[in-house]
């Protein structure tokens, strides 16, 4: 296969297709998802089987458990595809909304009217799951796609992409309004980070080493998450058993996700009354403490932090635990050290909580809850493409409006300037 | 002049006033903009003399007659610009704003905060009346502002800078909060480009060979304007008045600005009713027309345009003119040929004005009015910081809107996720 002509190919038919799913009015395109999912479910054999192909391969290859583990279809994953994908059928659809008309000075009248963005490729990793996910937003949101998934996932991807299709063609869109790379030939990847003239947006998902090899290839403007070093700020003004529950929860109720806490930063104040308990919980459920010299007076038998670990995500059963004079330190902390992703502050005192709230620049902050809420689902998207650590355009947990934006129309009478 | 060290201080100053400008309440930002209005109407003396030293260097220079006369200021152009300082200080501060603010059903409540980007880099060519009017926005944006104007401006922009140092520390605001660049060395600019760290966004202002060479060298997110291939399409269901008006406007108003039409597109049903009386009034007043056969048979004498012709942007006295079968051949017409720039069509039919609203994929799409419209004051927003030719975060006229980013803000009550 000529990979670069492939591509090239792919996407001047992304292209195409982009125009005519913008076009498309909401009830074909529920249609299109609704048809898919039925699709998805009269074909769990079929993707089981294809499924079974890749595991295989997956084995011999002897790739490890947990990628194994995101590669695995069950009945049960398929059904929840497809019941992803009737979500977001019921989801509003944002595309052609205008918004904030005026009337100007000169007597026309101004607004903005949301739009699909064009063509939205998104490299993604094992989960063949993300192929339906990911087809199924960029397509009410009125966008072409094309999906890069991982290659160990090929069969099962190309099994869910023949259902996609399907269920495009049986609504009278195009089969090409979703494309999913037919190579495993990483030279693809290569040439679609390249393809400036026939995709507006990217959307690498998977592990630091992708986002960081698209970052450095591509000139594409992308939805891409970084680091999440999550912080919790026990104030000295907080609820004790909120502090203890929101501790808890944000830092044990996954370990592995993007916004579970890394570092926990108590005030002076009230260090001695939260700190001991926290270091029981935490020690019960096998996580380890990493403490300042503050800290390491209060719970005895803290290992040191490092300044390595208030830059750390973790990722794992480990904690960093600062103790802090108070809120200014608290947000200096935050800003020197971190990821601008999710950071909570627990206290009763309203005043601190609004200063908290303005001052951290994180994607999301919080008041009196627990990071783990910081997700497209838990703030009532409906569905989630990815979370976005940029600033730009989409920040934070990026759903349906994530993938659309706003142009300018203007209705006028026969008005010029003068 | 060490210049990397010399750029990595200003980025390092810039990132630490930005926090000080982001948390400054409204009245402070304001009393900044409007002190600093007063520093220049009280030094329009010292203005015009560095701004004399500067025409005299562009003289010797022998810099041509359109430059100089961009590079000038006169006590008019300065009254202007401390005129624009107290508008913007007039506009409502966007930043804190709290919106969609709903509660989920695990009982948190999650909304939008208007926050500032961080900081804004802004690279401009002669005119120095950019530095005042940049300055103004990103301080009320509550960003810090990284200043490079063109070297032929730098007596005229130190200048103003001045002024605006003295409106920030006055305010209580670090002077550091808007650097304008000291050197006139090239090397800062290429500098600049690579200040991820310290630079949030890039606004490159000037030719189509500053943005190419911006676009080529950085990896920064920008707000940029490249081309403004514009079209008006006159439907056979126009009223021919308006017709005649509008795209007279949209092309004689002035030849040289980014909205004004390029390429005239005329229904095949009314061309020989519009078409004739549109020559006249274009050749009265020194346009060119080159025209496609159909064009050409019903005004004589027409140039016959070339493939070349469609793609475009003159910002000269010369208009192409093509005669389609109608609204369908005209939306195609402009999604191969135009720059998603700006475009209008004239028509009294809602349905088809409602299609070209919908398919014709231009940051700014006009019904019955002229192109000459698309612009951040004739929109309402106060004031521009661009137009921006991109499709993500910022899309058309750049107002303070462009300037800042929503996070996202939650209020709990102790929750935690299960």
């Amino acid at each position: 296969m000529d990979i670069p002509s492939y591509m090239v190919g792919v996407g001047k038919q992304a292209r195409a297709a982009s125009r005519l799913v913008a076009r498309a009015d909401t009830a074909t395109k529920n249609k299109a998802l609704t048809l898919t999912a039925q699709a998805i479910g009269r074909d769990v054999r079929r993707l089981l089987d294809a499924n079974a192909k890749d595991l295989d391969a997956a084995r011999n290859a002897k790739l490890d458990a947990p990628l194994i583990d995101r590669l695995t279809l069950t009945e049960k994953t398929i059904a929840g595809m497809a019941d992803g994908l009737r979500q977001i059928a019921k989801l509003p659809d944002p595309i052609g909304e205008i918004s904030e008309l005026k009337q100007q000075a000169s007597g026309i009248k101004v607004g903005r009217m949301r739009v699909p963005l064009g063509v939205v490729a998104i490299i993604y990793e094992s989960r063949p799951n993300v192929t339906a996910d990911a087809a199924g937003l960029c397509l009410k949101a009125g966008n072409a796609a094309i999906l890069r998934g991982g290659s160990e996932a090929i069969h099962s991807n190309q099994a869910i992409a023949a259902c996609v299709h399907e269920g495009l063609t049986s609504a009278g869109l195009p089969a090409t309004a979703v494309q999913v790379i037919e190579t495993t030939d990483r030279a693809a990847v290569g040439e679609l980070l390249h393809m400036n003239e026939y995709v507006d947006i990217l959307v690498p998902r998977g592990g630091k080493g992708l986002i960081e090899r698209v970052m450095q290839e591509s000139r594409i403007p992308m939805i891409k998450h970084l680091d999440g070093v999550c912080h919790v700020y026990i104030d000295d003004k907080a609820d004790i058993e909120k502090a203890i529950r929101i501790a808890d929860n944000a830092k044990t109720q996954r370990l592995g996700t993007c916004n579970t806490m890394e570092t926990l930063l108590v005030a002076r104040g009230i260090a001695d009354k939260v700190l001991p308990t926290l270091a029981r919980i935490f020690r019960d459920k096998g996580i380890e403490l990493r403490g300042d010299d503050a800290a390491r007076e209060i719970v005895p038998g803290m290992k040191p932090a490092t300044e390595e670990d208030w830059y750390t995500e973790y990722l794992a059963a480990i904690l960093a635990v600062r103790v802090v004079d108070g809120l200014d330190q608290a947000i200096e902390h935050i800003a020197v050290y971190g990821s601008q992703h999710t950071d909570a502050i627990v206290t009763e005192d309203a005043a601190r909580a609004q200063r908290f709230l303005r001052e951290v620049d994180s994607s999301s902050v919080i008041v009196n809850a627990s990071t783990r809420f910081a997700d497209g689902y838990e703030y009532g998207l409906g569905a989630e493409i990815g979370i976005s650590t940029g600033k730009l355009h989409a920040r934070g947990p990026v759903g349906l409006e994530g993938l659309t934006s706003l142009k300018w129309v203007v209705f006028g009478n026969g008005e010029i300037r003068t």
